[in-house]
């Protein structure tokens, strides 16, 4: 399968390599990392084990790639301004455009370009970071869950699952994308919140008792949220909560992703994982307090 | 009138030297300013006209100082493990006690210790820092309002109030001291706070609206659960925090105590100023969700 990955980050360099190594015919879209991985290639750093590629397809224009069977766009919401214009050189009739981003939004944005019919989404339980140029370091986790925007359990989703999971990836199609997305958000929005406004990694905010207790209480708003919209099944709080929080305590010092772009003085993806999901919480009427709060919180000094 | 000034930061440096500058005998208990205020003395640069004390008394032991008419402390709240302390050598058998420092449980405290009918409190709202050793700058306001911790319009606040004004400090007695407690309440708890949590001032908290917003919520929380609590008459939320606002407003680029508390590495007053009322609002079955998250975003990394 021809595959184009649209924002190389960590997760796209990490799944797309992943993809490589297990025989895809793989093209990177790149930015930071185009002129090492030319020079000496890709490498992954595993705590499932290292690997290199030496041999990657790089490019700096998306129009060069030209048409794939399947995009994967793992680009930071953030830039979603580009995404229809980097997306768009990549489509052959029958190409496919799975999402892997954060938060709320993506697909919709995607569906509104260039069809529904076009468009999957997934959620990445993923630990990783970019290292060097030219290199990913994949520190944990790692498994995917997928599904059509349109809903319902399509070959489509199938065949995409079974691709990851041979390429060692851990991956599952669901018929209900809206509930992973929201299950998604269960994590991101306590974890990526408070670790990029305090500083502190999940470890830390786990270990001192009354954040732990914060991150339970913005659970159950999310929650709370969540089984408002139209899902097929509600999420059962207690021992969903239990199962994240159980998750969380094994990441030995974890930094989320949004620690990390605040740290390095990047934007945060507060539309995908805060305004979205209060936008339709308040839709239900529903009230986020917390959540609220912590997007405020997080939006001074920034520019959305 | 022989007063001791426990706890000789901005603010009791600012009141001490007020007093003293209008014919009263005061004693500064010092430990930081000592050494400077013993060989050149005690400056005020105000925004009402700099002033210099070349003679202080000063101490570095509070037996020293010996029996006085009126106990001010000004001593930071997360130092009141020592209040009991440092006031004992002060009391003669007339001695007044009054307390300048922020938040709940400070006349309870000096109560317990020597006797409600010593303890009166007050706020002050001033907006002062210190300076280089030896100095202290008042930015702004200055106003006390003081009361009987017992309750009621007594001689002996109306004679302190008198002694503060004729030494140029606006002061008014009140007879509902615990409700100027809350009143300041409603400004510190989202001030201090969010501006120790975020490194900006009340003037960046102000322009940004999401956090001008929340600063609003924060207010009508901290007004609900003081209406819960005895006060002689409620208080009115939407006037009370309008003016709360537009006096900030004025105010260019304050930085409050709690946020160079912060930055200077010191504790914060989490327990006077958040966990105290945090407590009586439980007891009154009030929630305070903002406010309690405040306080727990704070509390990472200090010991209280």
């Amino acid at each position: 399968m021809r595959i184009g990955v649209i924002g190389a980050g960590a997760l796209g360099l990490y799944y797309g390599a992943m993809l490589q190594r297990s025989g895809q015919d793989v093209h990177f879209l790149l930015r930071r990392d185009y002129q090492a991985i030319c020079q000496t290639g890709l490498t992954v750093s595993s705590v499932n084990g290292d690997f290199h590629l030496p041999q990657v397809n790089a490019y700096l224009d998306a129009a060069q790639i030209g048409p794939v069977d399947l995009v994967l766009v793992g680009l930071k919401t953030f830039a979603n301004r580009q995404l229809v214009k980097l997306v768009a050189p990549l489509l052959g009739p029958e190409t496919s455009i799975l999402t892997l981003q954060n938060g709320l939004g993506n697909e919709e944005l995607l569906a509104e370009a260039f069809g529904a019919e076009r468009v999957l989404g997934g959620i990445a339980f993923l630990c990783s970071n970019r290292g060097e140029p030219g290199e990913v370091k994949h520190l944990g986790e790692g498994r995917i869950r997928l599904g059509e925007f349109s809903g319902g359990l399509g070959p489509r989703s199938q065949q995409l699952t079974e691709i990851y999971v041979a390429a060692g990836v851990p991956c599952e199609a669901v018929s209900d994308l809206r509930r992973v997305r929201w299950e998604k958000l269960v994590w991101n929005i306590p974890f990526n919140g408070l670790s990029a406004l305090l500083g502190k990694d999940v470890t830390e905010l786990l270990t001192h008792q009354p954040t732990r207790q914060l991150i339970e209480q913005l659970m159950q708003e999310v929650i709370a949220a969540a089984n408002r919209q139209p899902l097929e099944e509600p999420i059962d709080a207690t021992p969903f909560i239990q199962q994240m929080i159980e998750m969380t305590d094994q990441m030995d010092h974890y930094q989320p992703s949004m620690m990390i772009d605040r740290r390095e003085g990047r934007p945060l993806e507060l539309a995908a994982i805060y305004a979205k999901p209060l936008q339709l919480a308040a839709t239900a009427e529903i009230e986020m307090p917390r959540t609220e709060m912590l997007h405020k919180l997080l939006s001074i000094g920034e520019n959305n």
